[in-house]
């Protein structure tokens, strides 16, 4: 048999294997991870799996193919937020099938991240500069997210003491819906209006803020000038959700006086995908900088000076909040916020009022033709949608389109929507005038098109002026700025990025294949459901085989990413406890070691954290358990713990402790954070977990795309399926045992669109399908394998922190650099940063305990390649040992001035003690394929002092 | 409107344009091309235009969709030296669809090279290693030209007198037909004979050379180890034709004795793609290394003494050797070439083994099955293919073959063959069973399944033992390899490459999305008529588009390189001739500025090259043409002039260049390489041209893919067109202008495949599509525009030769660097290389005048690089005055020592008298995004001295 696909994406060869475990004194993979594994959780074989046996990559394929085709791509006009669009193919091609920037990692280490972090404060720009407000962030999951975290920032930005947020009534009824059941969980009353009606201004109910869409979801465009002034007037926020292709003909938020503006960057030439993902956005004023939530690009400056990019605000972020978290949202969208930023950068701000206005006209002239048959437009006013009055034939006029292959929106009985897009063209005008009975065209109509946006929102201020939206215009130049960018940067293409709890593994090209297949990406989420039975079918497969591979009984895919997931299960944790009529059951215990989104989302779950302590060696401290159990006997919602642990142990006590929660009437939710850990030898539903999200992005191979998207599915026990994420306008509930349950009325929706991200889930889909069971438990293996490995050649240069069974870790390993700090001054950041001078991602930093590195090489890289890591460390350490000896003073030695750029090693004197040599070259086969960082250490305080979040002047680069 | 795409691929904007037409005192581009063209050649307008308005991208690949549904993809199993593969996905992503590797050009500046001459070199060694020869070459443009370079090779490096060679009468059909074709023109006499019937071998007819296929066509295995000897004996040279796959497992032609072995590396992961393109290659025994055809890449070593590696031996390459060329091949398949090393690298000795063991079960198996229903198979031992006796029924089994979904190969109406491949599964096995009706599968027939290899032939010697065929075996390990390698190369991705007469223009993204397809990817080249509608609608509308822009009536796209459509239309000139009776006109003129390839066409077309004069202004001297044409007035077949002409200069003289050969009888031949100056606004066949070749992989935008694929489609006019190539398994005759018209026997075909190359056709049709005329005309103004305006900027400093009317200059133009050499020893190479560390790919070098360089920016350089560039060669004459005025010696400056790597500034002290930073930073903009070159300049003698032209040893990279 030629090579199966499990042994293309698992890195160690059977002879590497048994020398690695020569090293370890385990006989086999299995002995060794079973004897890691407490014995009382490992899994029993399963009878009848319902994952297949292990496809090949061409067969696996000829599968997806036949999915695909089961999917039928129609013009889509149904609109709501989601619009076809041309992918600028020099971007599909150089950014979403380009492994240098899809396996990136999250730009933590901005040294060897300053490619994308450019294309992220494009992005940033860009958003700025269209809603006309001061700081775009980084990106947000979806347009609706973004919403509810635009509600939760006017809360804590507002002076106003009232509850109460306004949303007008024509929002989208997706954001509506995610309002509803945020709002509930958190204490927030929303008050629905007509805004457009409400008169005079001053009569609106008291209100920390307001939300209005605009352009409207039926198609109206409005000002909301007066609208907003009188909320701001009582203290309340105004937010905005925006389309920012309108932005680039309509006066923009900012101008109209809103204090937030969101929305979704979908139609600058990211794929509909069946709802995802795409890159939401949120701007905010002058002022309101520091409440942003996610991430923001910040510009700062390098150790000698230079203008560098980096995240800024850090400290803002949930991982250091924990419970006083404002926002449980840790990741965003990068790569498709990096496509729909070069986007903009590729048409420039006249090519995008050019298409605007193209989409526009579009409009006008299917107005112009059905008001010449006397059919009815609910709104003078409009940009690219219209909504049309059909009298009981809203239901026949759909069919009707259908016929000619097209996708409209059924409002309700009476009324339709058409949603045009920079793809319309005439002949679809012309197909819409046949649906509508409309008389045959007159060329003398078009005479008649008239202006369709009001003059006083007419646009008049300028964006996109800064040069990198006015510069690549052709595609060659564009291609060689995306090359120019990615060669900056450090993805898993150039080598290891060993990051503890992250799972840098193989994203493997046949994984990433259907992604970009148009019947796959070209998907509206509202489609009907007979044109989406591949996805479905895909659906519900991808569903069975996380259940399976978990322990549990039903699987939502719904979650964009790991913190919805966990926000998704404690939702349910708490509607099963009060569909109970347990009201009173609010605590959740999460234990000192937790990853602090755990408790940031459950806050937003409306529930209170109590925090569990953790003995010395990183273990659930059992007796604090009990103790904060017993102190809140009857008001025990939930304990969340992380299986294996945050510090990479297989905690032997997890019985007991779940057991422990049970008893006490609590839920128990095992975050499935370290799940590469464990597939195959054991199973969260199998010790005692009710409800756990996983990451697709880790386990099962989604790239990360330099930081986001992600995926996190939340899975859980049957008596919680019923409180599983639903969604008002899904196709079909693909829940299991959910049959008959009675959703509450929001369906305990957590994203926008129904299936969260499906036009990445093929990748998931594919690597279990080319795994099979058996494969995806050797994965495990060789993970554990290699994370042992690592830690037993180490731990005489570094001391290992924490242990499970037989000395043993799990998937990863902590190194301990406190003692060397002690006796030499260099610090984990020291080591992190020299680490690039090797050639290396840092590991994780300080977490989960402050001055370590995590380890975690995965199951994918090669034992060449974790040599080269283990040696590497190995010579750092000699290097801080020849510190300490004295050679080098603790200001200037390799460790503390790395990284070196090719720069700081060639121009001008060379005044350290140590050579230029030594600088970039400290092993000699760096010499061949060297990668070198743009920048040298950045200086992350300056940044957050000098808070500039927007595109740098060109003149900011010149030395 | 949104831009166009001809706003993307032209890269200055109307801007630009306006700017660059101030500098050169023109009104607009229409006033300046006008200007420059002479005016009795200007096109006439159009009428009723062939081509379609421009589409759009979107439109473009929809309508390209719409094609490739027309082809049928069925379970292939014709095979004759094309099968279906597996193309590893890691290698399509990031090879196939990667623009780092698609856009380089051919790596005759070697030290930005070195990422594509290691995949090269390990090609070689692979081809090397399994022929079991010692050295094999660079590719072959495809299986059955590489059999008459084989044959042609015989017969300069036998000893033999005779003009016969024997041809074993199991060969492919189409080498059969390539042999008959390119023997008849160069006087080489075939005989024919199943050599493994002729006993005793001695009586076998005496010959230059013979050729044998292993396994045969028909997929026979027999030992001709004892006919290679005899015919050895005479003094003649073994040429054998051998699979790779079944290599691995058959003893090798080397060690069969054969002198050269041919064959094709497409079942090595590149797809059949309706015949090509694909690499194929040539070794031959020691001795024989300086008789190869093609390019050759060989070990080197860099000034400082490191390993490096480079094109050898190239005095032998067709562009030095003119009418002494004994081949015309000049160019490669080199990114097939590089799939096909790498599909090697990924699967490594056991995995091609395993993959080839597996075929020969699967035959086995059907052979057992076939055998136990009493089906008769005509072989005893083969390795994939089956050829089966059906009296009377063979085409009733083919037809019931197609209802399995499976094209079968008709060898005559009582044979059929099946070919095995490594897509083949046990299904098929069963669906093929039902096809012969044979009995109903038992098991127990698995059990009688026996060898089918004979033990002679057994492989007993080791084949890719090289580290780099054993150490790349998971995707990790194999993406990263793939990276390295591209990171040290330069194309179009990362900047200007303005080498004269290359056009190397941009190759869009859109235009590269249907070659991958599944439905362009997966036909077989003599699939059923029915089967492959798309495809040849495709041929026949671009056919006809090229025939309208170049004035001709008929196209033919068989020819797979340039030099082919050359000698496709010399054979067509010859071919007219000769039906006319005129075997007398035998003598070709070429001006003496013509680009080597002319002759070298001219002599394997069995012409008698005559050398016309060329003026001091690079013109063809129409008094020397005159007499010329006088002295040989009845042989005189053919002229081949370029136009413009190889001085990119448009001559005003060529209408009655032209007329003076008609006059005389003979036929006009304009070489199509300078087509990019002149599309839209003058065509070949309206001002005299008979015949052309074109190139695609310039002007119609076919990548070069680092050195080949090449297409080299022949045009003519009507009275040509009988001879233009066919080909005897074509599935349509699609030359207009032939109806009836009776074919030469061997069809004049000049490629293995019917239609040459023609999964890349649909780039070219893009483009066309695309462009629409007035795009194809606006680029031609642009690529004149931006030549004119390099060459008016840098006239002050380095003299620009050559002009036509009103001093303009074509598309390209020639700086002339001898002044600088006789002033300060600065050559025009010294210039080449340091125009490396200013981050460029040199101009064409010394062609068409020894010490210049010829700059060619093309429409799709941007203003901003094209200005880059003008600055670069600015600051390099001031580096060279710098020198003359005595600041550095001759031979230690930093043009001399130009390229400089990172490491050479770097590493140990600095004793040269400029800086590191003037070595690699000369402008301060290098700092960022600076491409290092990873070899310092490189010793072209040593490498021919000392050649060596398999992968080093790892050794030899050590320091």
């Amino acid at each position: 048999m030629p090579f199966t696909f499990a042994e293309r994406h698992i890195g160690t060869t059977a002879d590497a294997q048994a020398r690695m475990l020569e090293t370890l004194g385990y006989e086999s993979v299995e002995a060794l991870v079973t004897a890691a594994v407490p014995e009382s959780i490992h899994v029993l074989p399963v009878v009848g799996s319902v994952i297949p046996a292990a496809a090949s990559e061409r067969e696996a394929l000829a599968e997806l193919r036949t999915l695909a085709n089961r999917n039928v791509v129609r013009r889509s006009m149904i609109g709501l937020g989601y619009y076809d669009t041309v992918t600028p193919a020099v971007i599909k091609r150089n950014v979403l099938e380009n492994p240098s920037w899809y396996t990136a990692y999250t730009p933590y280490q901005p040294e060897i991240s300053q490619g994308r972090l450019e294309a992220l404060i494009n992005f940033q720009t860009m958003v700025a500069d269209l809603t006309g407000l001061a700081t775009a962030n980084a990106s947000m999951l979806d347009e609706g997210t973004a919403v509810v975290e635009g509600m939760l920032l006017a809360r804590r930005g507002s002076g106003a003491s009232t509850n109460v947020f306004l949303v007008d009534s024509d929002a989208l009824p997706q954001t509506k819906a995610l309002l509803a059941n945020r709002a509930e969980a958190v204490g927030i009353e929303l008050v629905e209006l007509d805004l457009s009606r409400v008169e005079p201004v001053d009569t609106l109910p008291d209100a920390f803020g307001v939300f209005i869409q605009y352009p409207g979801a039926s198609g109206r465009v409005w000002d909301p000038t007066a609208v907003i002034a009188a909320v701001k007037e009582k203290g309340g926020l105004a937010v905005v959700a925006a389309d920012l292709l309108a932005l680039t003909l309509l006066t923009s938020p900012g101008e109209l006086g809103a204090d937030v503006a969101v929305g979704t960057s979908q139609r600058f030439g990211v794929p509909m995908g069946f709802g995802g993902p795409h890159a939401g956005y949120m701007s905010v004023r002058k002022g309101l900088e520091r409440q942003l939530p996610g991430r923001l690009v910040g510009v700062s400056k390098d150790a000698v000076g230079n203008t560098a990019y980096r995240l800024t605000l850090q400290t803002r972020e949930q991982h250091i909040r924990r419970e006083k978290a404002t926002s449980n949202i840790c990741t965003a969208q990068v790569l498709l916020a990096v496509m729909a930023g070069m986007y903009a950068v590729y048409h420039g701000p006249d090519g995008l009022k050019r298409i605007a206005t193209r989409v526009n006209l579009r409009a006008r002239e299917l107005a112009a033709l059905l008001r010449a048959s006397s059919i009815d437009l609910v709104n003078d006013d409009f940009f690219d949608t219209l909504t049309v009055r059909v009298p009981g034939e809203a239901a026949a006029t759909v069919a009707r389109a259908r016929l000619s292959n097209i996708n409209l929106y059924q409002a309700d009985e009476n009324t339709v929507q058409i949603a045009l897009d920079e793809t319309t063209t005439e002949e679809d005008v012309l197909a819409l005038t046949t649906v509508f009975d409309a008389v045959p065209t007159s060329l003398s109509v078009y005479d008649e098109i008239v202006g369709s946006l009001p003059t006083a929102l007419d646009r008049k201020s300028d964006y996109l002026t800064h040069s990198v939206f006015n510069t690549h215009r052709s595609e060659t130049s564009m291609m060689r700025y995306l090359k120019y960018l990615a060669d900056k940067d450090y993805a898993l293409d150039r080598g290891m990025i060993p990051l503890g709890s992250c799972t840098m593994k193989l994203n493997a090209a046949s994984e990433m294949e259907a992604v970009t297949w148009p019947e796959f990406a070209g998907i509206h989420p509202f489609a009907p459901e007979a044109d989406v039975e591949g996805y479905l079918t895909l659906i519900e497969q991808l569903q069975a085989w996380l259940a399976e591979v978990t322990g549990y009984d039903s699987v939502s895919l719904q979650p964009n990413a790991g913190s919805q997931g966990e926000l998704a299960g404690l939702l349910a944790i708490r509607g099963f406890h009060r569909a109970a009529g347990d009201f009173d059951r609010t605590v959740c215990l999460i234990p000192s070691s937790a990853h602090g989104t755990n408790a940031a989302s459950a806050v937003l779950a409306g529930m209170k954290v109590v925090v569990v302590a953790c003995d010395e060696l990183g273990n659930v401290d059992v007796a604090d358990l009990r103790a904060k159990i017993a102190d809140h006997a009857h008001e025990l919602a939930a304990l969340m713990i992380t299986y294996p642990s945050t510090h990479g142990v297989y905690e032997h006590e997890v019985r007991q402790i779940t057991d422990a929660v049970h008893e006490a009437g609590g839920q128990v939710y095992v975050d499935g954070a370290n799940l590469n850990a464990l597939l195959g030898y054991a199973r969260f539903g199998d010790f005692g977990g009710d409800v756990s999200h996983l990451n697709l992005h880790k386990t099962f191979c989604i790239p990360h795309g330099g930081g986001g998207p992600g995926v996190g599915p939340v899975a859980a026990k049957a008596h919680l399926a019923p409180f599983l994420p639903g969604h008002p306008l899904a196709q079909r509930d693909t829940i299991a045992h959910r049959d008959g349950a009675a959703l509450p009325a929001h369906a305990n929706i957590v994203s926008a669109a129904p299936f969260g991200s499906p036009s990445i889930l093929p990748i998931s889909w594919a690597y279990v399908r080319m795994m099979g069971s058996a494969g995806l438990k050797e994965a495990t293996g060789a993970a554990v394998l290699a994370a042992n490995y690592v830690a037993a050649r180490l731990r005489d240069h570094f001391p290992v922190l924490y242990a499970g069974d037989n000395g043993l870790v799990a998937h990863e390993c902590i190194l301990d650099l406190r003692p060397l700090k002690e006796t030499t001054g260099i610090s984990n950041d020291d080591v992190a940063k020299r680490l690039v001078d090797y050639g290396f991602h840092a590991p994780t930093m300080s977490f989960p305990v402050v001055g370590t590195l995590m380890v975690e090489p995965t199951e994918s890289e090669d034992l060449g390649e974790i040599d080269r890591f283990i040696d590497a460390m190995i010579a750092i350490k000699a290097e801080a040992d020849e510190l300490a000896a004295g050679s080098w003073s603790v200001e200037d030695n390799p460790l503390h001035n790395a990284p070196h750029t090719a720069e700081s090693v060639i121009v001008g004197e060379w005044e350290h003690p140590y050579s230029r040599e030594t600088a970039v070259y400290p092993l000699r086969s760096l010499v061949s394929g060297k990668y070198w960082p743009p920048v040298r250490r950045i200086d992350q305080a300056w940044g957050d002092r000098n808070l500039f979040c927007n595109c740098p002047p060109p003149e900011a680069f010149e030395a």
